[in-house]
């Protein structure tokens, strides 16, 4: 199979180095198109960035010439937005505009009605919403993914929703890579919790109603529940934990609620997609995990692990969930979905 | 004035070095005893005890042989108890049971109903319990503090009593410190996060009712509410900090909370004990406080910090409150029972 | 007495918040004067300043108005200076040219020859060279003080330079709050070692040659040793940890210089200098000492403590020496730098 | 090829997971035994052990039956020995006398005339040694690998050894991983650096001068220099940092020093044994490298990286080196060794 270009917006940055180093040697997809600020353009791509993730830069990026954010600039249909929320919204819609497939790690266009703002295990038919898109007068589309603390909470409650999701109390332990570069002082995180993280517990109250909610044509109806978030940044490099209380409709017993975490399986696992990892969800019984450093980086970085499941004496239950903000939260969330889109005949 | 006399059972181990370190020119009370397992007994303290606390140990206690837990060694009629709890049950009755006060920090009597569970600032009144002690043939007592993330908590929530605490979700980001030496291993919590602490969540959910409940005699009527808490151990040294949802009965506005935190004071603060900060609880106006490592401190590790007061989607409202947990939380807990004890009448 | 006002340049930054605490309640000296950019000018200090350090901002210097850089702002005779290094050089000269006494932390000037490079304990008598300062045709003078990990260098060596110190291979492990705000990034430094950091190899170099150099009335003669420096950057919050091997030309016995660091006292101790701790370099005996978190505290922030005094096999000897680098290696040096010439009558 | 039986002794203790780890999918080799204390014996290792390391036990060994550490238990003629100090002597001799290679990472025999102390890349040829433990009445041998921090310095050594090395002072910045479990109690650690780990300096003072020795038919002739080590703990998981000051006889340009280690490879290369890395030492040329948290898992994990090499004032040269402790360092330190012994026809 001859492999499809794409590139990669604001890619010099921390978001768009995790682009790069999740798509290196990736079955489908050949990065061959990267884009950043005008500062950048112009300069091969080892020169124009500082490469900050643990082991070398891949060498098919190094020698790329830096492109500007622009559709003029031959880059490839499909594109993935790393770009930062300042610049996001009018570029990412001159790409669609223009006709590309812009899968976005931003979150400037995640909340409007007709973005999918999409986990493949989740609600991989609010693709549907793309088709409208068109009605904007674009040629190409939008697809978002959520925040990366969104996606740990999502798919930790994704296997309870058959069991009728009403309130959730979630609480974030979360790790500084999400802030990106240079991000959290090192003077304010050592040895130190700093308990708000700005205009994270919003994100995470709203973008999980869409996520778990139901497609309905030409929007998607919202989960009818609550969501209450508490966002902590705690000193921790990689992988985003959550303690989560819920309130579930049918009142299930502790087993039911074991069993389906332990069976739950979805359509990107089905497809066999490349980066869907065997079991996106994963139950762990050991008392006291998932722990981020050691559990994060399971299945590559894109299974996202649930434990300690036991009754809430507020609402009905309470358990632990951890993400890989930047795999699962961030890169391979974006990639996934490109995945899912090309599954279903969307990138042709 | 005369300072009266203390001893401290379990003086060894890091409990009993923060009790030492706490009491160190202490305006009422004069550590003279130090009592330990059988293999330090007979040996002076500085050689009995690895010393793991910041700074040099005390010249004071350097000196003073270590006795054997026993009270017919000549401890004082007041003792605190750092005890670990394996072994706390038997010796601090007997203790009490020889017409000693134990000032206790250790978990085994807490839930005995004529047993304070004390607080000063939010149930002075329960030392009326000890009355009731008596007719167990004990010529002392025994009065016990909260755990110490428990303490953070009651006090973050006492000056909202008022207006009728009904439910709380409570999830804890709790330092290393708390877990006794030689406690958490590097290994597991360098970059880490470790959502488990081992009894600590039911402890939290009963201790809270009872701190917050009412004096009725011959025991404490448990506060009418329901409390759920998440334990997480985190890479910080001193202060446990909390995010609390709470439901509240009488359905107050947010200035009216945010005034009773500021104005809340008592007894402590009438009595002017000397371990009682200015301000039992201080609400702190920036988005991102409290902090551990900068605000556990505050008040001479005394205050209990509280911020980010603000509406919560689920329950009513959702705040984030912080102590010091081997101060507020433990050795500085006790000796603020003591103060107490001693304003009211009870050590003469 | 009357106290002297002071002035901080540059006090909005983290170098001048720790003035600003360094200088709380100082017996001798009033914050009168506060100078930052032009950006910040005109402002009431506690509007410019994000102020970063443990426990709240200083009420007095809360409502003093910001001032711009300049002589003609009515600044105190003695200022000390928190700036840049990158804009330190003008504004520190104009000051001195007009007046007034710039007893500096910045590193712009302490390498000219007429300037000393002070520390209080080991060079007093380089405050010889201010007298030739005048030859420039100022009024004033400039007194600097050292980096940060060349003062736990220095004060770890000068007991034993009486036994002729000939070379010194030293290793550092610095805490981040020596890169100053935001300095460096958590992403980088957390569970990690950075094993370098910007032109502090070459200022230990030379800052040690000169500090423990003779004064020969217009200049000072650099010490006739080598220094090699290696520097790191470790997770720790404040303390400069200094591992040394040393040649000393007498080969004296191990004994000879534990002697040494345990008699050793200085003009300051005489003096009484309100920021003179009582041991100005404190020996640790526990085989495991000093440590940062421990012992970068005592004495106030400026005892140097050393320990693990043993024989090297490849120069004489070996020890491990530590300072507080916000205190002893930068506000608390200047401050006692100020002290040191008010008490020999020059700031008159 | 049919894979050849391995065992491990002390399999479920922190390094006897950490040869778990590294031999699981090995191409050679294949675990079939593992051996432990008389209290695990006779129990599955899955129900033995607590697994420690990231991600999951491997499945394979979760059924091995755990035996105790006696020749007669059918172990396999190659054993790794992963045991503590306190036992090692003895049982390690038994094995060897009973016929088993015993390739070991414990400190106990290392030092011994006829026993090599082999690190593949720098002395294949002290495995000649091994011929002359048949002296001993042994029928099988023992092999042992260095010290964790002593192989990040022989590695990053090893290329400058034609210009005669004469002098090292070497200081390290050691991980936590490399003290075992619980090993440092993370109260001592969080934002601290401990200047001492018992025994350390002492072993890579005398190991280094075996490694980098002649083998001289019966014994091996010592490098005729001098190493002095100062041995430091930081927060740090995983990765030996040194930073290394070195004398040699030759005094060649820095050029030729880069060039050397541009183009060092070794026996293990070009026999292109399993676990060797395509680079043994890999020279960093940035200017903050080699870093332990983003360069100790190079060439996984077996890769040692050198940088910063630059003119030192006091010896000649100065550099920084790192190794993965728990790998290189340990378990595939062991494996290489085996590795090598099996290629030589040892193992027949």
């Amino acid at each position: 199979m001859k492999k499809i270009e794409v590139g990669v917006l604001g890619a010099t940055g921390m978001v768009g180095q995790n682009f790069i180093r999740f798509l290196e040697g990736h079955p489908w997809f050949e990065l061959a198109w990267v884009g950043a600020s005008d500062r950048s353009a112009g300069k091969p791509y080892a020169e124009a960035t500082a490469w900050r993730l643990d082991g070398p830069m891949p060498e098919t990026v190094a020698k790329l010439v830096v492109q500007e954010c622009r559709p003029e600039t031959k880059a490839p249909k499909l594109v993935f937005s790393a770009m930062d929320a300042s610049v996001a919204t009018e570029i990412e819609r001159a790409f669609a505009e223009a006709g590309h497939y812009v899968v976005s790690n931003s979150r400037n266009h995640r909340m409007e009605p007709d973005v999918p703002l999409l986990v493949p295990e989740i609600n991989p038919d609010h693709l549907g919403l793309v088709a409208h898109q068109h009605r904007r007068g674009w040629k190409g589309a939008i697809v978002t993914n959520p925040n990366c603390s969104t996606v740990a909470l999502t798919m930790g409650l994704v296997p309870l929703k058959p069991f009728g999701i009403e309130k959730v109390v979630a609480t974030t332990m979360q790790a500084v890579s999400g802030a990106g570069y240079p991000g959290v002082a090192s003077f304010d995180i050592v040895g130190n919790v700093i308990p708000f993280i700005s205009g994270e517990e919003g994100k995470m109250e709203t973008e999980t109603l869409k996520i778990l909610g139901e497609f309905a044509g030409d929007h998607v109806e919202f989960l009818p529940a609550k969501v209450s978030a508490h966002c902590n940044r705690v000193p921790v490099l990689d992988g985003h934990t959550v303690a989560v209380s819920v309130a579930l409709r049918d009142k299930p017993h502790l087993k039911d609620l074991i069993h389906a975490y332990e069976t739950f399986t979805a359509l990107p696992q089905k497809l066999k997609l490349p980066s869907a990892p065997p079991k996106p969800v994963l139950y762990l019984h050991e008392e006291n995990r998932p722990q981020p450093r050691r559990d994060a980086g399971r299945g590559n970085g894109m299974t996202v692990t649930v434990g300690r499941l036991r009754t809430c004496p507020v609402l009905d239950y309470k358990f632990v969930c951890l993400a890989h903000n930047t795999i699962r939260g961030a890169a391979g969330a974006a990639v996934l979905n490109a995945e899912l889109m090309y599954a279903q005949g969307l990138l042709k």
